[in-house]
């Protein structure tokens, strides 16, 4: 694999906040756009991104699960500004601000990355830990490991940790 | 551009904390002196590096921007730690610690990258979000959107967001 | 150099939070099971990731280095989430969560890098500033400056800043 040229972006979306959301998003449609084969991998707190916006009621789920559930931000519309948030004030004013700009919306941008076939993978470890099910994630994204993530890395020569 | 050779570094400068804009502008500057080219692009909290030190009053800003503008760190003196910041001191402490060990402060490592032609590139984007204008940026800077950013990173190995 | 294959891996880790630095090691053991070479380099509180466990008493350190020193959490075990911690209740679910799903601590991920010759160098200017010494650190790492990071990083294509 080593002749081959390393042409494609990977992205690993580890902390789930609006803004880095909203920056890794407007980076993989960009770099879709540009024709590069784009991957995120969403891990840890960035799974919260790929959550539907409705609760889903899950049987098998445990206490801490359960608490970890309701605790962490559910989808693209409750995600926080990782500075300056003032208890979502900073959100509401960011989101505001944007659309004044007409910057498109994080569920608009991941929308477009769809139609751009970004890869979307969830990453299946840290959806364990948290107990996340894939029925609570959103539609048309794939699962998979790290093992994965660094297939798709050594391909790449842009590969981002946001 | 798949054959030609990646040795070129890129940095997307996106928290604008202190310590991540110092370990920003060492590598850049480590990378820059070993005969890289080297680009980095300030987006979201970041760009709060690139602003003057001086209150600039612009006219046509709106209520929000104004806000924005005096509750984001103005320029490399007031930024905060990202940890232990502790309202201040701990921000103060660390360059206290980084005097006595001859540690460039981050004004003379942003001098010193634009002395070794580092590219330092504002998102436009983003500053139009924010309400942030070229005058209140300091000088010697490049403006650009995030094609600009995915070019240069084609060309790169070293591509961080910091 | 720029012919050659750039295959290898290295890792920034700059936060030192325990999810964070759990991410880091899960990236680099799974790398380097798949026979590349990755290089961890330690900086700012990502050193804190090294420190051994028990309080090492060194006589020649000021004031405010015995301070940094007892203010920054000790070792793996020490370490807090980047978010969600509330005072440790988070991280001691989120091991509890990863111990009930059989993933591996952070102490014995660190023991498999150490297994799997990842290199783990801790960045000796942010050493110097923080007060942190030799002693203070775990055995069998290395010690170096921010120019053998970036000779390791032009041979590498994944690149992360952690």
């Amino acid at each position: 694999m080593s002749d081959q040229a390393k042409d494609n972006a990977t992205m690993i979306v580890f902390d789930g906040d609006l803004d880095k959301a909203i920056a890794s998003f407007i980076i993989a449609t960009g770099a879709a756009a540009m024709g590069k084969k784009v991957t995120m991998f969403f891990t840890f707190w960035g799974l919260n991104v790929l959550r539907k916006d409705e609760a889903i009621n899950i049987q098998d789920k445990n206490f801490l699960e359960k608490m970890f559930e309701k605790m962490m931000p559910r989808g693209p519309k409750k995600l926080k500004l990782s500075k300056m948030n003032y208890g979502g004030a900073g959100s509401y004013l960011m989101k505001k601000m944007m659309k004044e700009h007409n910057v498109q919306t994080l569920p608009e941008l991941i929308e477009l990355a769809q139609d751009l076939d970004v890869k979307m993978v969830a990453c299946t470890m840290t959806m364990d830990v948290m107990g996340l099910k894939e029925e609570e994630l959103m539609d048309g994204i794939e699962y998979a490991g790290v093992a994965s993530y660094l297939s798709e890395a050594e391909d790449a020569n842009v590969n981002l940790f946001i």
